[in-house]
């Protein structure tokens, strides 16, 4: 019976699911959205509530300029409010770039290992992909540049790379400053679009996010309320350079439609301030961290010297290196009987690679789950390695 | 300057744009929103706020639970939540669909004229668009049976069929009964999907809309809460049967993202009461039908006699027929030096036909502009024609 689910994600009973890469209920900000949803609703005169209408194509207006005054202090990068798309969140914005950016049958580059749901989302709009490999410094730029020359060289030239550069998903790694320099530069000499899913950007203490290179015409920095407010409000925006919004704005469903979610900019625009906002952000900064130490302590306390980890310094994972031979997916098997469960490697490969990796997310629980779901992983490893 | 827009119309200062096919700001129930926000927001616990939370693919349950029952009594068919879908609104519904139930390159049909930018939106996932003319009863359905016979034969049958089945827009008209029936059988005999956009269905005194079809497998009811509430909540609903919502609910975004808007549609269920929401739709009602009947009276005063039109009984449009050798189009260019403007005929038409027609809003305008907008259009008439 599908009426009496609530949320998207129902683990089972008895099980510690660290395989879930979504916040916890304890970390939302239910006060300060209720005072700024006040502001927003109950003082408005009946001819001021532009809410209710068709909002205009590129977002609200008041919500698009607070939202550039909070980035440009967030991110330590100007950014213009003209510049500024709003979107239902990060997934309807890939969905949306790509029906506007590439045709079906193109072919797009993604980190190997990526995001794996973004992969339904490519294959809803009828994209291959293929992937690129990464390390400690995020997306290999050289094995980029050879895979659009080889793309080029085949008749099948990629249209657009996605990338998570800050605090990866799956690996937690964030892509250094030259390489980020390279890629805009790729981006001009083989002609694509770089698609920045930079949903984890501002949860840990990072140099400039992919929206500081918006002026190149090349990227499209999406950003986000989910991992920063709440994910249930459906809000997020686009940074990018003015031809390509306009792109954006002229499509079918916003022509029809008008900009995406009025309402919900609306009641988020009061608590865009550094006191508000940024104050929820510092105390998820100190959270995650707090449970990043904790889940790296009980990682060692719990895991074989064989399984190899880096502590990640923001986002919400870790992803585990179990010795080679070890097929995560077959551990997960035995791990669901022992009352924890993970997301294997291999769901994040393009290739049916990865297969001895594990994802874990910190985000999901508290403490004394978290320490509990570690010691038994350690324990089904034991049994099934 | 985008940034100063907070709607997506502005018309311009002297103009009375009877185009514009949209609520006035008058009619949104502040009030009523306001003491629902309330409730859903001011006394949930923590614990309990799982509208901030991704959510549950279908739509959220005590949403769907509410919906069920509101329609059930609001449409006169025995609505089954487990069957409603949320969505945002229309376009996106729509949108979705096609993304679903369709490929690149497939046919699909609409009815001749049918709603401009709705065609945007097909265009947009790539679809070719073939017309089926309409009369006063709606859709021709022996038309529409020829149709798919000839494209079976060349070889390009259509998925789906794309009606407005109430108040239609541009027309005003409502598919017959027998109509209806004939429908959803060619659907089984030719095997195609009906994507029935309800819009209107709610404003104005109906019998049963296509939701009361759904058990055929072959009938997606598109609802929202754009009309008879706010169109900037982003707010709507599919109701269909379960393998069909089971696709939805499996898209990549959905996978990704969660449900649709469920913060929205938190605050919205408790006004999804007869005594509140649907006293407002009578309120609406009773307005709309006012403006009908004023606007009926201006026409008769202000058009010629070659002019022609129907009264609708609901929905939001008048539908003129001008003399056959004049072109709306160009009347349109008259118009907007006369400080009146409105949507020509072909802007509706799949194959650059109606210029003798021009569509007509009153739910945009208060009495005397409407009065106003159509004493000037009757003069730029004379002059013109």
């Amino acid at each position: 019976v599908t009426t009496i689910q609530f949320r998207q994600v129902v683990v089972a009973p008895g099980v510690i699911d660290l395989g879930v890469g979504q916040p916890d209920s304890t970390v939302f900000p239910l006060e300060l959205f209720q005072r700024s949803s006040r502001v927003a609703l109950d003082s408005v005169e009946q001819a001021e509530a532009e809410f209710f209408q068709y909002g205009a194509e590129y977002g609200d207006g008041h919500h698009r300029l607070a939202l550039a005054e909070f980035l440009t202090g967030a991110y330590g990068v100007s950014v213009d409010p003209e510049l500024l798309f709003s979107t239902n969140g990060n997934s309807q914005a890939i969905d949306m770039v790509c029906g506007v950016f590439t045709k079906p049958g193109d072919t797009i580059i993604v980190e190997e290992p990526t995001y794996f749901l973004a992969r339904g989302i490519f294959a809803d709009r009828h994209l291959n992909i293929v992937g690129v490999p990464m390390d400690g410094h995020g997306l290999d730029v050289d094995a980029l540049a050879e895979t659009f020359v080889r793309l080029r060289n085949e008749g099948t030239p990629a249209r657009l790379v996605y990338t998570i550069p800050a605090f990866h998903n799956p690996t937690g790694v964030t892509l250094s400053e030259p390489r980020r320099q390279r890629l805009v530069e790729l981006a001009d000499e083989f002609d694509f679009l770089v698609v920045a899913d930079e949903v984890y950007h501002l949860l840990g203490d990072l140099p400039k996010p992919m929206s500081a290179y918006v002026d190149s015409g090349r990227v499209l920095s999406l950003g986000t309320f989910s991992k920063i407010l709440s994910p249930g409000l459906r809000l997020g925006w686009i940074h990018a350079s003015p031809p390509l919004l306009k792109q954006l704005a002229g499509t079918g469903v916003v022509s029809s439609a008008g900009g995406f979610n009025p309402l919900v900019s609306a009641l988020v625009t009061p608590l865009l301030a550094p006191e508000a906002l940024g104050a929820h952000i510092a105390f998820l900064r100190q959270e995650y961290g707090r449970r990043i130490a904790l889940v790296d302590v009980a990682l060692r306390e719990s895991m074989l010297d064989r399984v190899k980890w880096e502590v990640p310094h923001g986002g919400y994972f870790f992803w585990l290196t179990l010795p080679q031979h070890v097929d995560a997916g077959k551990v997960r098997l035995v791990a669901k009987n022992n009352g924890v469960d993970f997301r294997q490697g291999a769901l994040f490969s393009s290739d049916a690679g990865l297969k001895n990796h594990i994802r874990l997310s910190f985000a999901y629980y508290r403490d004394d789950e978290l320490i509990e779901g570690v010691r038994r992983l350690g324990h089904v490893l034991r049994l099934s390695t």
